[in-house]
């Protein structure tokens, strides 16, 4: 089992306050998948008819929990969501995808629902077999302590390398009635963009079809879970599930441009935020947490993908662990994002002071004040490319030797 | 100044004899760029009438030296090449513009030549101006003290965050005569794949036009420094160039695909293979050595894009320097490359030992003789991905502490 490294110095100060949300029950328990000592299964159960909308990985070596949510998605809605830590069930084989079976089978049955209402994610080692019939042991005591508030306790049961349980919580508006967001994350390391990370489950009471659910969420996870990176590494079984309960009683909304969904797109907007830049904050090894600003690209794509090059950049980020104002390694990174960029017009500012200006460094650049931000826990870089109004942020942590510590050794 | 780290422990035992070349002078001399008490310039002088070609990095913001060797190489002769570490010249502006303009004028005028046939190459910081007039400083030592013989002093001026100087020597028959290869590489970091590496420079006694050395160079870096990674990190400055200086007495060759250049093809991608490697052997931080050989991808381009992607991956490398056979990380990597695989049809073998068949590890799987592998210097990890004949190697090393040592703190 991996050494517990002590929780990452960006972590927030404490577990926000998740209220009781409407339709929504949590439970945890200990089953020894992997961990000994701790809780390792959580159980999201739903009200029936709640909906749901998901983001699942890109990856073409998709674990079979992942599969599965990918099929039963497709029909919007969700009565129990089971996720264990430990043990991806990714790279199992046939084997993997029975015990999926069985899972939701046994789920399907217990809640009564069509099995298609089951969800499921796993996350943990890739490679070795589930435990045979660990939901068989899983489910009676998760089903005895059902409880509204458990949020913090399921997201501490989710963890593998992750310091602190990450969480948030949103309230908006829909016509007069206030709704609340619910939402949980895990995550640590193998983080990189272009699906969710690695589990989120986000949860609320507003009442909203699965169809304009998920019209609501993808654009969320672009400029949230889809703009960090801690290592580039894109996991086997990113999951992020959005479900509505339907228990709050505002009026009829049948069309995600409704503008009564103003406060609602952007209450979920900032909880993915939220939880993405906590995942950041808890990056293996993480001891700088970094904002990466890009503008004057040819469009917001291009701005992002600009933004994930410096991110991912290990030369950049291992100059920003050591505290250095290694401009350079930016424009580099610019260079080899393949993106469009005008190396004569390219301005770089760090810690809101100009380092760089038209393709060269300022005249007289006094690197003081820049080495000063660099000795913050918290790095702004701000990068205009020069060609154009594309504009994006992403958000990443520096690479430091806790990486190594925790990934040399993680399996063993 | 970087503290200069000790010889990579996988460097060769010596620096290979590289035999005087017919047509090639080169000479070194300290002048005080960046570094103290070592040489940092190095000129290549070739005869009257030699040919060039020349492979340059892809980078959007490519360094000024780049820039000029781009338009240089249309007229595909040149006479001299100049090279300085130290500095990049990199992201200066039009300082750095007017720094190589003056270079290349000094150094036409010098060698009684065409501007065109002057080449240039700067390695070492970016975004500092170089010093002015270094090169009037430069020439006049450079030119005493040319020699044939200067071959390794040469390997030694290029060098940065380098261990050990880099060559390699071949030999081939053009019809009947025996023709000689010559070359010499720095690089260490800033290594990535799409380019030559940072700096290669090598010259044969062959008399080929520069047309055909240009379709004989570019195949073979594809499956050289095109083929190898150290941190996914495109240098601003990489440049390679193959320089014929014409003084072997073989038959005309007009066409690449002359039957008569087979040895010489040959002998040109074992020794773009052998510098290469040796760039990944003198990784920064590296201690060991990788092959990744992938089988069954969709295309030859594909099957190199998965080699990339495991040996570009943050967890596989990391795995490797913890000497832990973590196969599950090289089924993530595979799937995130983006390129089609069957997951239920993925083998992987470690040291030979196949560890995983058919999309799940193989029945009674033994990881003693694997542990035993992955203690070595050098891992070999083969991965049939199970939908096609394409193949490719690519040669990466592990992500261990001495990279993030060498790189918080290189420019302090």
């Amino acid at each position: 089992m991996a050494k517990i490294p002590k929780r990452s110095p960006l972590a927030p100060a404490r577990f926000p306050v998740l209220p009781g949300l409407a339709g929504v029950c949590l439970a945890t328990a200990a089953c020894g998948i992997r961990y000994r000592g701790r809780t390792d299964v959580c159980l999201m159960e739903l009200a029936p008819g709640s909906t749901v909308a998901g983001v699942l990985t890109r990856s073409k070596t998709a674990s079979a929990p992942v599969e599965w949510c990918r099929r039963a998605l497709r029909g919007g809605r969700a009565r129990a969501i089971l996720v264990n830590s430990g043990n991806a069930n990714a790279f199992t084989g046939k084997a993997g995808v029975e015990s999926v079976a069985e899972t939701v089978a046994r789920a399907a049955k217990a809640f009564d629902c069509p099995k298609t209402q089951v969800l499921i994610a796993s996350t943990g080692v890739i490679g070795e077999p589930m435990p045979q019939n660990w939901i068989v042991k899983a489910l009676p005591p998760l089903r005895r302590s059902l409880s509204k508030d458990a949020w913090r306790a399921a997201a501490e049961a989710i963890m593998t390398t992750d310091t602190f349980p990450k969480g948030a919580t949103r309230q908006a508006r829909i016509g007069d009635i206030s709704v609340t967001l619910n939402g949980i994350a895990k995550g640590s390391g193998m983080i990189a963009p272009d699906m969710a990370t690695m589990l989120a489950f986000v949860a609320t009471d507003a009442k909203l079809p699965a169809a304009v659910l998920q019209k609501l969420l993808t654009p969320a996870v672009a400029e949230s879970f889809n703009a960090i990176t801690v290592d580039g590494d894109t996991s086997t079984s990113d999951t992020l599930l959005l479900c509505a309960t339907g228990q709050a009683r505002h009026p009829r909304i049948a069309q995600p441009g409704d503008p009564k969904l103003r406060g609602f797109r952007r209450a979920l907007a900032e909880l993915l935020q939220d939880l993405a830049q906590q995942v950041v904050r808890d990056g293996e090894g993480a001891a700088k947490f970094v904002a990466i600003r890009v503008s004057g690209a040819a469009s917001k794509g291009a701005a992002r993908r600009i933004g994930l090059a410096i991110g991912n950049s290990p030369l950049v980020k291992t100059a920003i662990a050591g505290e250095d104002a290694n401009w350079g390694r930016i424009v580099m990174a610019v260079g080899k994002s393949g993106e469009k960029a005008d190396r004569d017009r390219l301005s770089i500012s760090i810690g809101g002071v100009e380092v760089a200006r038209d393709g060269a460094v300022v005249p007289g650049y006094d690197e003081a004040p820049v080495a000063g931000h660099m000795k913050g826990r918290e790095i702004d870089i701000a990068v205009d490319v020069g060609v154009g109004r594309g504009r994006a942020t992403v958000w990443t942590c520096d690479l430091t030797h806790g990486y190594i510590d925790i990934n040399a050794d993680y399996r063993s």
